[in-house]
């Protein structure tokens, strides 16, 4: 044959959106004001999917009735079952599914209402429904506020390992109102003040004074402090994903205490525990490993580690959740499934201070170290 | 509270690759050459996903048997069912849960062997495979040479509507074998045909007229007429996806004949009928709504039908495979849900003339019209 070869140029794309919109809402939360369901602006209908719990809250009220009473014109309103053990592929089919029967079109909108697990859901079906439709978000808690909601990832658990299904599909428009913090039981309001903690560690030390220094406003969830750190935290990682949208880099150090994290849920069953209080254990276990290996101070360790405690996270090395034997064992084999590995070696997100991350390569024989 | 508003910027980005490379490799399809299973270049393991028919092709028996006789290294093959019942969600799911259970990384590359329908299952689960690991094509049909390994479209049908979830993601590499085409069963190389008869309208004036003047060496498959419409289609099909690849206006110009064929599959039952040959009967449709519309000339019509029926598609408002009755209402229910349509309007693709296409949107009447 005469031409042997031939190349295809392709144009890169902004998938999901160019630009995310985060709106602060302040006061109770008026989803009817926001949406005005039954009005479809620019001729775009909208799927809502929220879960049972959101939807049973006080201030979500108005906005479900207009399903109930038929007021919402061509809009649609799905309720999902609360909870990780939802977030499943089966999840994203149901809202897929129903869309097709509702005839949604790829030009109308995806709105996700709820936590992590409802924003992931929803923009991930968004992002596969006739090869994309467009998302939004209204975070209902702390953790998809400032973690979730923001950059894009999204996904579902397979076979109990977390988000091992998944797209990048940023949402268009986020709608914040910091007062749902308020409705969240006391366990999902600390999973996200996991994550901030994590998020303080990497990249605000003023952040990290405030956990230390005003824990208890912090803990009785006082409004300004609720907001100052939605929008420390929302800067942060905007900051980070701006430079590294598809984690070729420093995105990744957003995994800081995540390789344990997930082994940890995975291995008590995703959902039985939270991913903050996973998250924050597991931030427990690489600052140790960072100090086993010398990479930081014994002091910054001990910093890190009585913050943790003082807000009643784990630091033991087996968190007490665990049951049965072979623990080093059966972390392993969680860990190696890990995303971010490349090859057999696990990698991991370490400190050696505040605000100075990196990631290495670990030994086996390390992990098992921290966690006996 | 202060602060109301903040933007978060994404940067567009490659999925899947920013450029296909195309080899045409000639003589026997020899994989075993290509891929050398076992070897692992750049330290990154193949997960191959092949269909029992590609599987039981002479040519492909030493390819195979690399992995009988465990010289396939840290490489995997995956055979699927042959055929569109298996473009599912499940077959998608079972590429996935193996590559799981196998350990691969999303740094390690999934190879499509096959026709469109493991070529779009193989990209689709590469695409969602923990957010996106690169893929590889042999495309071993004339229909997945010409058009399902390019320009990156994924997914599967759903509920029995065609690729009703995917994703954009190119593959990075195609090895093309126009050999390949010489073990084709007769209506799957006509199935290839009828693409590639759409593609000639679309864009190639001369490959419309060796559809006309050499009808029988095409029908013969001689080796240098089928390379030269491979050829022909995929300089036309990557001109297009360059110029357009998320579908944004003209690459919707491939989809001609599209939205009656894709009904007709749907109506059938997916699988009963060949893609390509659905779509030569959709073509004779759009062609003839054309015409009703008075969008071409009686002459143009009167052509492209001949060349039709000479390839012995179907031009009959019905075609012979639909039974029962309300078949109009049925087609106009299909066609609704096509993922073309922006609001409650059918759009088509028609044509005035060879290389003068346009889409418009038209009335139920108007489908109805060619339809009896």
């Amino acid at each position: 044959m005469k031409n042997n070869n031939f190349t295809i140029n392709y144009p890169s794309i902004f998938c999901g959106t160019e630009k995310s919109h985060i709106s602060f809402l302040s006061g109770k939360p008026d989803l009817v004001s926001v949406f005005n369901p039954g009005q479809n602006p620019e001729n775009k209908r909208r799927f809502f999917v929220t879960d049972a719990t959101v939807a049973s809250l006080d201030c979500m009220k108005d906005f479900i009735s207009k399903f109930d009473d038929d007021s919402c014109g061509k809009d649609v309103l799905m309720i999902l079952g609360s909870g990780e053990p939802y977030k499943t592929i089966d999840s994203v089919l149901r809202i897929i599914k129903k869309a097709i029967d509702e005839g949604f079109s790829r030009n109308d909108v995806f709105v996700g209402i709820g936590g992590g697990v409802i924003c992931d859901l929803t923009s991930f079906a968004a992002s596969i429904f006739k090869r994309g439709a467009s998302v939004q978000f209204v975070p209902t808690t702390l953790l998809a506020m400032i973690d979730a909601s923001i950059g894009g990832k999204t996904g579902c658990d397979f076979e109990n390992y977390k988000n091992m299904i998944g797209s990048f599909f940023p949402a268009t428009d986020l709608f914040y109102f910091p007062e749902f913090v308020q409705y969240l039981p006391e366990k999902q309001y600390f999973s996200g003040l996991g994550e901030a903690f994590k998020t303080a560690l990497l990249c605000d030390e003023e952040l990290v004074c405030l956990f230390k220094n005003e824990s208890e406003k912090i803990k009785n969830r006082d409004v300004e402090i609720v907001d100052l750190i939605i929008k420390k935290c929302v800067a942060a990682k905007a900051q980070i994903v701006e430079q590294d949208f598809t984690e070729k880099n420093i995105r990744a150090f957003l995994n800081f205490g995540h390789s344990f994290g997930h082994a940890l849920e995975t291995i008590v069953g995703l959902g039985s525990i939270t991913h903050g209080e996973a998250v924050a254990w597991g931030i427990g276990r690489a600052i140790h490993l960072s100090y086993k290996k010398d990479f930081c101070s014994e002091a910054f360790r001990n910093s890190v580690f009585e913050i943790l405690q003082n807000f009643g996270w784990e630091t033991k090395a087996v968190p007490s959740i665990v049951k049965g034997g072979g623990i080093g064992e059966r972390f392993l084999t969680a860990m190696h499934k890990d995303k971010k590995n490349i090859d057999d070696k696990i990698r991991l997100v370490l400190q050696k201070n505040i605000k100075d991350t990196f990631i290495a390569e670990v030994d086996d024989t390390d992990i098992l170290n921290v966690l006996k």
